[in-house]
Parts: C-alpha cells; structure tokens; sequence
C-alpha cells in the first residue's frame, strides 16, 4: 500500500517550474457545504483522482461539523482561515454568491487554486475588479463552475461549430427547465442562477460575447409561488447578430431538462434530448426524464472537478473558465435584471479585456 | 358497372334540405393550376370520393389546356366564368392571392362552396368584406386551405391543450423550415405565405385570438437572395398571455421541417418530429428530412379535401377554417409586416366578430 | 351535381380494350361483414375515389340486413349470389378462411376481380388450385389483403434493399405484438393468422422464397389463455441464406406493434418505431402505443383499396400480392405449423410457378 | 501538497481487519500491455480515485518499457513477478486468456485482489478449478471484466426486470455489432471474445443459468475475412424458459453497436439506443455511432475500475462479477463453440457451486 510520500524527482520541467508535485495529492478544502459542497466534498473524497479533501468550511458550525465527521476531515469554521490554511493547496467555493468576492481575492493574495461556483460574484462591478486583480498576477488560478462546459454535449455542439460544416450559427433555442424552485426564489434569481448558464453557454458555443438582452414574460403559471414570474423569455444578441432565445420554466412539475437547439446556415442540431432506456407498457412508451440538475450534469461535475485537478496538479493554468467568463455573465445578467424590469432591450457594454 | 345516375330516394332530411344528393358526385372545378392548383386537380381526380374534377381554370390559356387534357376535363380560360358555371357544383380557388377576394365574393353570390387557398385576401380589409358578406348569407360557404388542421400531429396536440391534463399553455415554439425559397421571394412574403400558418397553428390549438406581434430578425443566412431577411424570429401573444415564438428560415438547404412544441403548466408536448425509416451506415444513423410541403402535409391535404367535399354533399356547413380564421390570419400578418419594417411590437384589434 | 352519366368517348385504348370506362365508379359488394368486412365496407363508401359500394353479404342474416342499411346498399344473404350478382362488379372477401377457395374459384369463373382477405385459402394444395386455375385465365384477377405492401415503411424498406447501397440483406429481426386475442385463439392461429404477415412481408422483401422454418417458444406468459403457447419464436431461412426471426406476442397487454429490422451488410434499418406527439410529464417522456393493427395499418388498408380500384378501373391487372403469394404463405405457415408440433426445422417445397 | 502519508487511525473496524488503510493509495500492476492493459493503466494513472499505478508487465520487453515510461512506473518483464512483488497491492489482467489461469492462481496465493479481462480462462474446466481454489480461500479476490455490469442501460434494464412492473421476463433481443475484427479473427472467437458478455448479460439480468445454447448462421457477409462465419445467430435458453437470442455481427463496417431488448408479461424496454447529439444537413437528420467499445463503454470501464479500487481499499469482498461468473460463461461458450460446429442444441450443466 502506497503513501504516495516518497519524494520523485519531477522530470516535468512545466510542473517543476509551478513548484507541484506530480506523484502528490492535492490537498483541497471546500467552502460552504450546503446540498453543493456536500456533493463536491463527495466528489473530491471518493472520484477525484489526485486529490484529497483535507477540509471543510462554512460558517454553519454544527454543519460543518457534521460533514467534516462523515468524510473523516478537518472543520475549519471560518472560510477565510481555510483559504490561507498551509495545509490546503486548493479551494472549491461552494458558499452563497455574496462571500465570493472576499474569498476570491484573499484565494488569489494567497496564490492558490480556486474552483468557484458560479456566481463568481453578484454584480459586474465586482467581477470586475476580480479580473483585474487575477490580471496582475499574470496567472489563470481562478475557474469559475460553469461545468456544462464539461457536458459531451455542449462540447458535441462546441466543436460542430467550430468545425463550419453547418455554416455560420444564427439562433440558439435553449430551454432550462426544473422540477420546482425553493421557497423565496424570485424573478432575478432566475435570471441570476439559471439564465447565467445559458449566458455562458452562448459565449462558449459562439466564442461571441452577448451584446443586448431583453426578457418577455408570458402568463405565468399557476404553480409559481407568490411574486415569482415564472415562465420568463429572454433574448440575446452576441456581436456578429447570432440570436439567443431561452426559455427559463422552474416550476415545471415534471422534471429537470437543459436542451439546446443550433440553427446554423447550412444545418441544425440539439442536445440534451432524452437518453437511457426506453420502455413499453400499458402507460405508453418512452422513458424517465432526469428528476434534478445531479442527475442531467453529474457526469460534467465529474469532469469539470477532475479537469482541474489535473491542471493544479501539472501546475498548468486551469483550462475552465475563468474569471472574464464570469464577469461577462455578471454583466449580461445584470443587464437581464434591468430588462425584466423595464420590459426593454437592454444592451451590455463589458469595456476592454485587460 | 355503375353510372351512379339513377336517381335515389333521400331519406337525410338535411340533405335534402340542402339540395344535394349523397348518391351523385360533387362536381369540383380548381381555379389557378400552378403548382398547388394542379396538385389539387390530381387529388380531386385520383383521391378524394365523391368528387369529380370537372375543369380547370386559369388566365394562362396554354397551361390551363395541358392540365385540362391530363385529366380529361373542361378547360375554361376565364375563373369568373368557371365559378358562375352551371354543371360545376363547388370549386377550389389556387389563384395567385390578388384575385381571391373577387372570386370568392362572386362564388358567395352563387351560393357555391368554395376551398380557398390561403391567404383568403391579401389584406385584413378585404378579408373582413368576405367575412361580412357571408355572414349575410348565414351560411358557411368558404373554407380556407390551412391545412395543417388537418395534420394528425396538430390534432393530437390540440386535444392535448383541450384535455386540459397539462395544465393551461403558457409557451408555442414553433419552426418552420424550407430547403430554398423561389425567386424574388421578399421578407414580407416570409410573413404573408409562411408565418401566416403559424398564427392559424397558434389560433387552432389554443382557441385565443392573437393580440400582438413582433419580429426581430437575427444576422440572416449566407443562403439568402439579396433583399431576403432570412431567418426571422416572429413573436406572438394571445389573449391569456400565452408567448408563441417562431422561426421562420426559409433557406435552410436541408429541406422542409415544420415543428411546434407546447410547454404548459405540466407537461410538454411536440410534434413534427422525424418519423419514418431510420437506418445505420457509414454516414452514422439517422432518417431522411421531407424535401418540401407535399411530402410533410401531403396526408393533410388528402384529409382537408375529403372532410371538405364530404361536408359539400352532406349539404352541411364545410367544417374546416373559414372565412373569420382567414380574416384573423390576414389581420396578424399584416401587424407582422409593420413590426418587420419598424422592430416595434405591434398590436392587432380584430373588431366585432359579425 | 354531376351523375356521372354521361357516356364519354374513351380515350385511353388500354381502358377501351379491358371494357373499363374510366369515368365510371367499379361497384364493389363487400362478402363477409365481421370487424374486417364491415372495416372495408365504410372503406369503399366513404375514402376510396372510383368506387361505389352496391352490397353486402354474409351468412348472418341479421348483421348483413343491419350493415346494408347502415350504408343504404343491397343485403345479399347469398355470398355465392353476391359474386354473380350483374350489379356487382368487383368483390372484397372478408368471410372466414373456409369459404375463400370456394368464393374466389367462382368469381374466377365469372372473371370479376377479386381482393381476398389473407389467408387466401387454409392450405397450400387449395391455394395451389387458385394458382392454377387462374394461370389457365392468363390474367391477374386475385390480389390477396398483404396490406403491409402497402406501408410507406415497408416501401421504404424494400426500395432500400433494392437499392443496394446497404449490400446484400443478411438478416430480418420482427416482432408481431398484440394487445390481446380473441377467446379460444390457439397456437395454430398465431402462424397463420398472425406470422402469415411476416412470411409475406420476407417474400415482398427479399425477392426471394422461404426455405425453411423452424418454431421455438420461450416460457409463456401468464396471461396467455389456457392452450396457447404465447409468445413463440420462428426462424426463417430464405433462398440465400437470410435468416429472418420472428417474435410473435399476442398478449402482450401493452398494444399493437409491428417492427422490422433490416440487417444488411453495410448497414440496418428500421420500420415500425414510435410516431407522432411526443410529451413530457410526471409520467416521463413518451408517446402512446397503437392500440390495435387498425391504428397502424389503417393509411395502409386505404392506399391498398385505392391502387386496387385503381387498377380495375383501369382494366390493368391488380398491381398487389397475388395469388402465388398467397399460396406460397399458405405452404410456409403448413410448415410452420408441423415445426410447432414437432420442434424441428421444416423444409418449404413449393413447386414450379405455373 | 499532501503526501497522504501520515498514519491514520483506521476506524472502519472492517477495513482495520482486512488490513488496508483507507488513506493510503492502492499500488496496482498491469499486467498485458496490449491495447487493452494501456488503455486500463492509462485509467489507473489518471482517472481511478484513490488507485496508483506503480507497474506494468508484458512479456513483449521493449513495449513493457515504453508503457512503463509513458507512465513514469516500474517495469516488471515477467508478469508472474509482477503478482508476487510487495510493492504491489492489486493486480489487473489484460494478458492473452491462455496465461490467466497460472496468473490468478498465483495471485489468490499471494491473497492479491485482481480485476481480471474476461475470459476468466480458456475453458470451463480450468476456471472450475479457480472456483474451487477461492472457495478455499473463504474470500473473493478475483472480479471478472465484464464491463457492461457497469454501464447504466444494463444496471437500470436490471432493475426493471427486479422491479417485477413489467411481469416475468420472456425473450431478451441482443444484437452485437463491430465494425471490422482483427486478421486472423476465427468463428470460435466470436463465440469466446464477443457472445460471452452476452451470456454474462442474460445471467446479470436475469438472475438465471443459461441451460442450453444453439448457433445457427445466415449467409455470411462478403465484408468477413476469409474462414470467419460472420455473422451468427446464437439462441440461449434460461432455467425458467427465457429465449435469449444474440445477433453477433462484427464485420458491420459502419461502428460498434450492443443492444439489448428485454421482452416481458406486461412490457419491453430497450438499451443501447443512439444517444447525444442529433444534427440535420443535407444529408438528412441523425447522430454518430460509436466507433468502438471504448466509446461505447468507456464511462462503464471507469466505473468498474473505480468500484474495484473502492472495494479493495475498504478491504471488502470485491463486489463485481466473480470467479463462478466467469467459470459460467466459460461453459456456456464452450457448448456454444459445440453447437456452432455442429448445428446442434447443446446442453449446458455447470455441476454444483461450491
């Protein structure tokens, strides 16, 4: 039985240069262990190859606690000593939107390796200051978890894209659609947790930044709790006119579903259409559809996590998205949040990348 | 051998009333035989029961002659003369749509059942002088050829939406897709000859009236003729609220797709999806896409044209589109026109329904 | 309203010489008025262009008075009058197997063209005397009810095949399912009622003749009545060397389903999947199932009463299945059935054509 | 950067017993570097949480040295070795069948775990023997590689078929297609390399032994090399009367296809549809197919390898298929070759388990 703790001689002079060790573990501690970070501590204890999960952190003592315990790891109540503990080489951020910013600079003051849950922050304005921070240091040390990206999918998509077998894009019919919504949610966390995806999506499928926004709302459903305008539409222009129309539903009773539809000049494509086993009986055929967003992405998760590991352990930049992604998001769904209000097109301006 | 001629004892009292006699064919003459209108005489000829196709009509004399002589019929170079004819007992109106609101009000006057081609006219006004005109007669006379009514997918859909098991719609994503659009086909033609079956689509299924219109055009296709905005992004809102949003792309090269998706309150539905052979190869797996409107509605016009002249010998009233849904598809198509030349979204008023 | 009454000088010199006039309608009596009869009978009055249903005939008194007045035609009690009826020009036979080499030998006598229901007769030696009595005509009279020729599936499939672009065809996988069966249905019946297809459908396929069968059946199902053997497996040899296997299932509870796979050498295809609305809710994604071979066959049965109309209005000789399809199923299902009491494989030895 | 080397306290008092160390990493061999073995340690070094690839072994020299520094591992040259060295905790075996039975009885000597490449070993009678010399052992060390026990069709069929919803199971449908073989690829390997996972299917489904076995082949296709019977067509037969028949096709020519289709009392349900994305072009509608096993099954060889990794280290009884698995496919195949060169049924009798 290894302990992997014979010093090697690293040969990589790449890895070499960022000071890993390629026959080492990384040390990760998460940071906020809600249903998200328990996962993620999950992820990281028992599928990740290459890492440890040394810690976990959120200011809810009596969680934290109880998740250290149940994956035989250290608590650390305050999220902000975790990031500058020497025994963690990595941080998954996992905490409400609202910590980000804190955490992610004090991540980067300390040099170490952050994988952040989307949001990256909660306005542009913040982001924004992210980017220029993580500018300064010349060093990519900051992905942001936008992991449909790791989803064969949208790489599927990505790729016919690039490929120009089908012409040049000019929609994309996105729908994202969930089961139910917490209690409390409301109109600009749907723009704010669901429609950043397909923000995100956009930029990553087109390679084009979002350049207008505007939402319409049809009627909504009578299983929307109070205040909630559920459905909504959104529309998106990227910059050579590609049109991006969403339809965000969270109330739909029946399930969890992420498709997108190409139409390029010379062709069409989706993903995201129903898979695994199709049956027949008295009620019909067909087959299941995935009952939450575990389900639909659990595999991207896996990717995504085991994608950056890799890079922090060959002391690479992290190849996700980073923090620009995640300021650009900010920005669009910033100006999304006006739209919903005004009922306007809204357009989006992100200034110059530094 | 039968001549069908000798003479039967109606026992249907509405029949009887009607004038016609179940026992005898209905003689049908089709007015414009270009593409569509020698389609139509084929149908009536080899198809539909209980019609005969007595003669054709169009103001090309040669071409009228060759048609007439395919089938063995009358050839009658002036359609005004064709509708007043006496041995013609019913007729179908293929002319270009300039010539319709004529015809049909001279077929109106002589109390004769018409299929009409849509569009019914070729602006909401004239339409309304047709719904006017045969509200005075109290009787329907005029069917509008919105075929896809009769398409067994819209079918199955509508008595979706009229279960009520979904819930109330709140969503209609519709496509409608060619392979290639003729010469000087304009942007504007993309409204009045394509859109217009979606706003009819949109009227069937949900039993609402369509209260604004707005269309937005993302960059256009590579494929387009010069002048064609080619795709178009159309968005419509009916009475409750419910969003129907439809591309129209019109230069596709990939062939002739037509698909609506409903989303409502609990469920979703789609039609229009690949149907027949599927075959694995080489190529990888897949099916073939309809080439043009024959092979993905050609059932549906089979259907139209034997429910509309079985109506004509019942003597009943014809059950399909009539004259109002012909009128409402105009009224919303040319709202559509004026959001296409201003970006604005436009409302429609339809006025009292006579 | 047109009688059709008119005598017309005939133009075609085909039509002339068979003593067909095309304008007049082929006055059908329907023989034998159960589910199936009455089926066609609705058929020939209400969908099919050309034809005119004068009577219908049935043992049954009652039924044949009540089905007769239904469509206001003659009752005639007599199957055997009914065929040399003056009036009657042509015959659909839809009595019990045992009456058919009786009915069709004598309708051969009157020379009146025939669509006889499968089977054509219960036993190859009867079947081989239609064979040859009609070969003495020099002229196809007979086309026996193989409907699924006239399935766009099966068309595709065949056309596929014929193609060549998949190579030679190497095996056919089937499945035959039924919802359920009639009370005392026995294990005999499912061949020739039920495999009788699939024989005919390998025939129309392939181009070649069955060469072998052999039957194996797995465990039966529970609910398969008390005496069947339910499911069971056929195995087919063809000419060449194709191997066709058939799972045919008659309780499957679940509804109609009738699938074919081709497996070539350079490709597969599919016919018989899953078509129309798709929908989501709690329930899953899916589709309904159709309930019966009515639902699935019945574009079939109608294109199959068309073109056969078609032809005898047209004096040519039917174009479908003829009798030496019928009675090389007839010799194929005798196999099948003495492979089901003996559980060998059982040569087929049809003979020379005459 | 952990090194994971400070001691633990085990609390897992059965890990404690077995003796591992739930901190530490499982130091595995490779054994047979062919494309296999690299594809499995390349898994091993890269994606297996909590496993360390320490060496390779293959009797081809100058690959085993290659393989070994890609990986930046030790080189063993003699595989046997390689079971026996103490810097190795685990064992996985991709060597030629023919070396397996020396190779695992030597491990189960040495107490090592192995994850062994089926076939288990060559014939029936020297996998009875592993059977018997790890019922000795009182403990199960050896998991056999049937990867698809792994993949997510195969696990939810199975808990259909448990779940009992669909009734008893009556047919399974199997079809195994690849697009070409080896040079030198015989019939009998058929029977061996590609129909043993289906009879490990049927077992893993069903929960049933196979009791007899017939092969019967169609013509070949013109694509198979000289001397290969390709394709086949296998027939199995459980201990409650299911049928299980296997399309087994390897010279497709058009990729790598398994499916399987579950018939029950009340239902069916089929696995290994197409699945991701779906494109329409010109050259009509459809989807990729995989071009070989390790698309197909990649995601289930991941799994496997990482539950394998997960039981050794928790120091519990492997928990995949086993040694009587492997000796039960062994014999089935072994009456499969027989059959194939007879014709006959054969029957199959695995003695008692020990």
């Amino acid at each position: 039985m290894s302990t992997s703790s014979t010093p090697t001689t690293t040969l990589d002079p790449d890895s070499a240069r960022q000071g890993y060790d390629r026959d080492r573990l990384v040390r990760v501690a998460v940071l906020g262990v809600g249903m998200m970070g328990q996962d993620h501590a999950r992820r990281l204890a028992t599928l990740t190859a290459g890492a440890e999960l040394v810690a976990v952190s959120d200011v809810d003592v009596a969680r934290t606690d109880a998740v250290a315990q149940e994956f035989g790891v250290r608590a650390i109540h305050d999220p902000r000593a975790a990031v500058t503990d020497p025994e963690v080489d990595a941080l998954v951020i996992a905490t409400p939107g609202f910590t980000h910013e804190d955490l992610v600079l004090l991540a980067l003051d300390a040099g170490k390796p952050v994988l952040c849950e989307k949001p990256l922050t909660t306005s542009p304005e913040t982001s924004r200051r992210i980017v220029e921070r993580e500018a300064e240091l010349g060093r990519q040390l900051v992905q942001v978890g936008f992991m449909r990206r790791f989803d064969a999918g949208y790489q599927q998509l990505r790729a016919l894209i690039a490929s120009g077998d089908h012409g040049a894009p000019l929609f994309l019919h996105c729908a994202h659609r969930n089961a139910t919504t917490p209690p409390n949610f409301n109109s600009e966390q749907l723009m704010l947790d669901s429609v950043v995806h397909e923000v995100d999506v956009t930029r990553y499928l087109t390679g084009e930044e979002v350049v207008a926004i505007r939402v319409i709302a049809p009627r909504s459903t009578a299983q929307a709790p109070e205040g909630l305008r559920d459905p909504q539409f959104v529309i998106m222009e990227t910059e050579s006119g590609i049109l991006v129309d969403v339809e965000i539903f969270v109330n739909t009773t029946f399930g969890y579903e992420v498709r997108t539809e190409l139409v390029a000049e010379r062709g069409q494509a989706r993903i995201g259409l129903p898979e695994g086993m199709v049956t027949q009986s008295a009620q019909g055929w067909g087959g299941s559809i995935p009952k939450d967003f575990k389900e639909r992405f659990g595999a991207a998760y896996d990717t995504e996590f085991q994608r950056w590991i890799d890079a922090v352990r060959n002391g690479t930049n992290v190849d996700g998205p980073g923090v620009w992604d995640g300021y650009a998001a900010a920005a669009v769904c910033a100006a999304g949040v006006r739209s919903l209000r005004t009922g306007e097109r809204v357009e989006v301006d992100l200034g110059p990348r530094p």
